[in-house]
């Protein structure tokens, strides 16, 4: 088994069942299962046209999905791919039709054309009445004496839909559906064939080809193609579709055949808007999968010409969920982009102090790269130290253009700097350390005070808390002791890395992924960077006093 | 390219660009492709909280799809499953941010995280209001410090878009949007990997085996079991999530990961609620695509436990089509069967006379049984004969309970009998003619009047005209000439049948697929029929004169 269905046999049952119960009550059934499969609007009182539709399962959320205010008054179902019984049709029919009478709505495939007209005859017998049209919308074959039902068969629910809704007669119903099937052209391509539930997959489209010109329940498309973009894609399907129709206005219909992922069917939607047709292509429905051959990587379109009088019965509201609803098409619209993406560069300043303190960090960092590599190679790639490094060498070779006299503008200009020359994610987390900081201390706040608020939007972003053996371990230990000074915060960010090394179950990070026996014994190397920064800042500053 | 796309390094910007063509003027863009891929709801006018959310490209609908009155403000988006860059995010904050303040939705993957973290501190340093939560809904590894952020983070953009909506502040819709990921729970199962544009796919999962616990990146879920049916899948899926969550009421989120077909989802829904969470599932969201993996053929269930003063802001209706709405759960009601569909038995009624025309057209079509299978092996599967042998057998069989005195009742009792006893297409269409003469005898047609009726029928529900190669080639001009007398008719309905040897281009039924040489020389079987009929009765009526 390789899809999510019990058995071939209850497939389709189950399926319904699962979406009535999920209709908000808007959907009720026939009883009969498993013969009979009809779900019926709950809200059908028989007082205007009734719109049967339906056919073999495997075409979701055709028809189940349609039925309600605006589309069909009730969905026929067959087994997947298979035709409903007569029975199951004439059932339809005499549940939902009233005075009014009813119109079937049949693909041509001739299965469904005999099963709905003979339940459509069996109908008449009981002095009911019912029209049946036939929609035959694929132009595959150009000459086609029998063109299949696709997905056009939507328009035809749709428009007949709106104005037995509104309450047109049989006559005028039926006579709007005709004008659409008149009208309405399809095409649909492939890249791959669909599994049918019981059946292993037929592996008949060769890879870098494409099927052209295919129906819905799986069969052979007319040709196989040389598949390349999408872009060729559509221009093939256009050269079929633009012989059968004018040059416009159309709504086109954009229906995923089940297997086409979203931004592929946005893909084929926006060539199709800038192929030769584009221009002609006023309106749109979808893309969605509306008409679909089961899990088929495939897709289709349907053009309808716009300009009768039924055409705002296309954007009347509907309750089906299903149906997409009719968009204008429209120009991409382009807003500015907005002021503060390239950073403004901060005024330098000279304080020769705090020059003298950023290059002792920096060279404090370097000197360690090697050392903090290994400890790194224990619990990652190894490069602690090597990033360190390049970070502080960077910040060295900035050192001129630096704020150094406004901490504010010096936090964020550190943060941008490595946010600008670091990568990965300790880049990211420092550079948010950095601007958090700066943000802290416009708010007013002193130096302990933004280097915690720093720290506190690094957890916050990166998700570590203390224990988790990084870098945190050291640092927030250190600037909790830092009011007491640096010799006082150096011992506590000594101490926090070294409590690292027993933390043998990283929770965060790259270290998180590996065993105990590999981390025991060996500080986080980012714990320990920061452990020498405190160490060795408080030693000199203690040496020049 | 085995996928509907034109290269992989434009396959983002041309899907976003076709889905704003189709939006219906809902939705702009930023200036800044490629680099910057964010997308705007166009009626945003700053007045209230900004919802910003994104991520890789991949799981569309999300999250450009959700974009619009009642959801985000803009959606950033970067390539496939990798997160877009701190500029980008930037770029969104400071074009839909206006006094109100924003808030971002990040789900918990560490680039998002870090990206957006410090996109989030560089508009803070512009005075800019921006919080920031993290959507951790995944329960695949029950302990995890870090659990994945996945499809539960659709009921973050819809409570927090409804309150934002209705103007609530940022630490109201901040707060709640905290409440939501901390009840809020998920877990996904798939049967295959996903295809990742550009790469070839991966096949891990073995046959006969399912993934559980994945996340939306392809990468591998938590553990590899045994799939043997949707039933089983779902009971693995509710054992991870029942521990997670009370009794409920919860409203549950029925995610499709991309490519699993809608009968599928329907019966994954369908097993969910029989499931032993099932009776506190009060209302559902979907199923649909909603946060997908590209076309990975599996699903994701999250779990939200309902009851807190946020509930109804998960009704509020909202612009984005993407979002399926939130249906209670109901259970299934049942229309009765109508009346009707068990035939009504005729009251059988004699005619010596009907009856000995009957016996003498049911043994014509015997005695030809095996000219007209021979005659249908050339076109078709050789059959022709033997269906309407049997045909004729049943009705001898019959003969005894036909209404023979009343001719309507007979038209239409043969018409049943038909249906009954004769399989394919020729038994339907057979019956189809019958049941269309009843109606129109009931309605005051003479014979050939009904019978006429009968035939306009059989060419509309079966598609064929004169000319396709089809008994109708017979049957009409005999019913043409039948008001000159049954030997014109005869004449006519021979003529008619011998014609169709002429004809070596059939345009409906079996034989349309045939080529020209093996139809040239052969009469139509069915026409063929028709004309022995005609001839044999009215020479028989001749010889009794």
């Amino acid at each position: 088994m390789n899809q999510f269905i019990n058995t071939k046999e209850t497939l389709v049952t189950e399926a319904i069942d699962g979406t009535l119960r999920t209709s908000g009550g808007q959907l009720v059934r026939l009883d009969g299962y498993p013969h009979i499969k009809v779900v019926v609007r709950r809200d059908w009182d028989k007082s205007r046209v009734a719109l049967v539709s339906g056919g073999g399962s495997g075409h979701e959320p055709s028809h189940v999905g349609f039925v309600g205010r605006g589309m069909l008054t009730a969905a026929v179902c067959g087994d997947v791919f298979a035709s409903p019984s007569v029975d199951a049709v004439l059932a339809a029919i005499l549940s939902v039709t009233g005075k009014a009478g009813c119109l079937l709505i049949v693909k041509n495939y001739t299965g469904d054309r005999l099963n709905f007209g003979l339940a459509a005859e069996r109908a008449r017998a009981f002095g009911v009445r019912v029209n049946m049209v036939i929609v035959d919308d694929d132009v595959a074959l150009p000459h086609s004496p029998q063109p299949r039902g696709v997905a056009g068969t939507l328009f035809v629910h749709k428009i007949a839909g709106a104005m037995a809704e509104a309450g047109a007669d049989l006559d005028r119903v039926t006579e709007a559906a005709e004008r659409v099937i008149d009208g309405v052209v399809s095409i649909g391509m492939s890249l791959d064939t669909c599994t049918v539930p019981g059946s292993s997959k037929e592996n008949r489209i060769r890879p870098g080809n494409a099927e052209l010109g295919l129906g819905i329940h799986g069969e052979a498309g007319i040709e196989q193609v040389d598949y390349r973009s999408a872009r060729e894609a559509v221009a093939m399907v256009v050269e079929r579709l633009a012989p059968e129709v004018g040059s416009g206005p159309h709504v086109a219909l954009i229906n995923n055949l089940g297997g086409a992922t979203a931004l592929e069917m946005a893909v084929l939607t926006e060539e199709l808007l800038k192929s030769s047709l584009g221009t002609g292509i006023q309106w749109v429905v979808g893309p969605a999968a509306m008409m679909t051959s089961l899990d088929m990587q495939g897709f289709s379109i349907s053009l309808l010409p716009l300009g009768s009088t039924e055409d705002d019965a296309l954007h009347a509201p509907v309750a089906p969920r299903a149906w997409p609803g009719c968009s204008r098409v429209g120009q991409i619209e382009l807003m500015p982009l907005p002021d503060g993406l390239t950073p403004i560069q901060p005024i330098p300043s000279r304080s020769p102090e705090t020059a003298a303190f950023i290059k002792q960090c920096c060279s404090i960092l370097i000197a360690a790269e090697n050392e903090l590599n290994k400890l790194d190679a224990r619990s990652g790639d190894g490069d602690t130290g090597s990033t360190l490094a390049t970070a502080a060498r960077a910040l060295l070779d900035a050192l001129e253009r630096l704020p150094l006299a406004d901490l504010t503008q010096l936090y964020r200009a550190i943060g941008l700097e490595l946010s600008q020359t670091m990568g990965g994610s300790s880049g990211v987390l420092l550079a948010i350390f950095f601007v958090a900081a700066g943000d802290a201390s416009a708010r007013g706040a002193g130096l302990v005070g933004a280097l915690k608020a720093g720290l506190d939007r690094v957890q916050q972003v990166g998700g570590a808390q203390p224990g988790d053996r990084t870098m945190i371990d050291a640092l927030k230990p250190a600037l909790d002791a830092l009011p007491d000074g640096l010799v006082a915060a150096a011992a506590a960010a000594r101490k926090g890395a070294d409590m690292t090394a027993t933390i043998t179950q990283a929770r965060a990070g790259r270290a998180s992924y590996l065993a105990a026996e590999s981390l025991a014994g060996h500080n986080d190397p980012g714990a320990e960077a920061v452990a020498r920064l405190f160490e060795q800042i408080a030693a000199r500053l203690e040496a020049v006093r």
